[in-house]
């Protein structure tokens, strides 16, 4: 389908809109979450609540409300086609167990694809009012100031974020922990995957690995970290593959072939990037 | 040496006011840290700035001021005994790499100690504009709102911190990620000791293990954690014991067991506490 920079720049200015909205929407839920009821999904790790499930709604509301047409995949209530070539895709909150605990490191993820290819990604951490930007060929900005990543960072001067869950078995974490710290680097782990690869954009992390992610937890992260100068593993988006989990890695230029040998990925992959 | 509660609130009162200036002094550095000439210390994930250096001094030079007679032991200065019966034991920075890499994961500790048990614990998080604060007998605060830690709360239904550096085998600290998630839990790791134990004060984590840490970076949380009805292992503070290390654990009161078996501490131990 062809595309015009209007197609993308519309929806950009969109996310960027609705991620506002979206991320005071979950921030007042935050502040009482402690009224919140808290259901369990498949694991007693991987909560859900109310507000996840209302945040993604007012997203998709404003979605279809300006684009009609185009297909909207969120967490919460999964996939709806669309006929004009654009599926957004939508965490409306990751990192729901640091939200649930009352810690701040949670954020609202919005990614748009055109033929399933990451054109717009846009992150809002409401607890540090920091909204990370980007769209194809436009760079990556935070808070409007531009993010481009240099080579000075690697794994053995810059930390690197992680992360996991039962998809993963705990002997498969723990090795990836182990294997980092021998190589000389460092691990953080804030419990949202979302947030941890908008911080590879700013050169706060230098990279950022998870052995299974869907495509809400990166897809947005994954175009401001491409723009901001740094490589990610692609992620297969297309058919079944977009509603699948996959393999998760993003790095700064300096970091590239370090994380993809302690991830095990063959280098060979990062030329499909 | 008598001491009577006068002599501990001045403390108190006295330390949450040092914490201020100092997070204040802290987080002027960290908006211009690009700045910033950061050293080695023994390992090259171990970083130093004049940022610590010179927040350690203001907070040093207000204690002097007010309690010439008071003891002070900092990170970056070292041991002054004192002759009062009371030593402040100071962290300027917690957290120096996620500060030095821009992340707002770093705190400022200061803990009082009488007689080497801690008296007072303040912790300031500049970024979030959160303070801790606890006193013997007086109960725990977050910004003024008292801390009452619960039972409710278990490694498996809750998030536990860790942490890491150079004294402890990356084999090591892979195990206590897979040991903790094989027994249902799930972990973060934010970059600063201090910081998750004054969350698990909060009750945000269940709990904080470490292999190995400094006076300096736990005895404030301690102090906090233990106001807000928590757990947390004895720390050698006696002699030669507050300038070496220890290992650190500290529990909300649903967590003690599952932790200390993790973590492979008798719970004989915790009868010390």
């Amino acid at each position: 389908m062809s595309i015009d920079s209007q197609d993308i720049s519309r929806r950009h200015s969109l996310a960027e809109r609705v991620v506002r909205d979206a991320g005071r929407l979950a921030h007042n839920y935050f502040t009482r979450r402690d009224s919140l009821v808290i259901e369990i999904k498949g694991d007693p790790q991987d909560v859900v609540s109310i507000a996840d499930r209302n945040v993604e709604t007012l997203i998709r509301d404003q979605v279809a409300a300006a684009f009609a047409d185009d297909g909207f995949l969120g967490e919460e209530y999964g996939l709806v086609n669309g006929s004009s070539g654009f599926t957004w895709v939508v965490d409306p909150i990751d990192g729901t167990s640091p939200f649930v605990q009352g810690m701040p490191n949670w954020c609202v993820s919005i990614a748009v694809l055109h033929d399933n290819r990451p054109v717009v990604g846009v992150i809002y951490a409401p607890c540090h009012e920091e909204i990370y930007s980007a769209a194809s060929g436009e760079g990556a900005t935070l808070n409007g100031v531009r993010l481009e990543l240099g080579t000075a960072k690697t794994i053995r001067n810059a930390m690197t974020g992680i992360g996991a869950n039962h998809h993963v078995t705990p002997a498969a974490v723990g090795k990836i922990v182990s294997d980092l710290l021998e190589a000389g680097g460092n691990f953080v782990r804030l419990g949202s995957g979302a947030l941890m690869l908008a911080y590879v954009a700013a050169g706060r992390l230098v990279g950022y690995y998870e052995p299974y992610m869907h495509a809400w937890d990166c897809l947005g992260g994954y175009c401001i970290v491409k723009e901001a100068g740094g490589w990610h593993l692609p992620f297969p988006t297309a058919g079944e593959g977009l509603t699948r989990g996959a393999p998760v890695l993003a790095a700064g230029p300096g970091a590239i072939e370090d994380l993809q040998r302690i991830a095990g990925i063959d280098s060979g992959d990062s030329a499909a990037a």
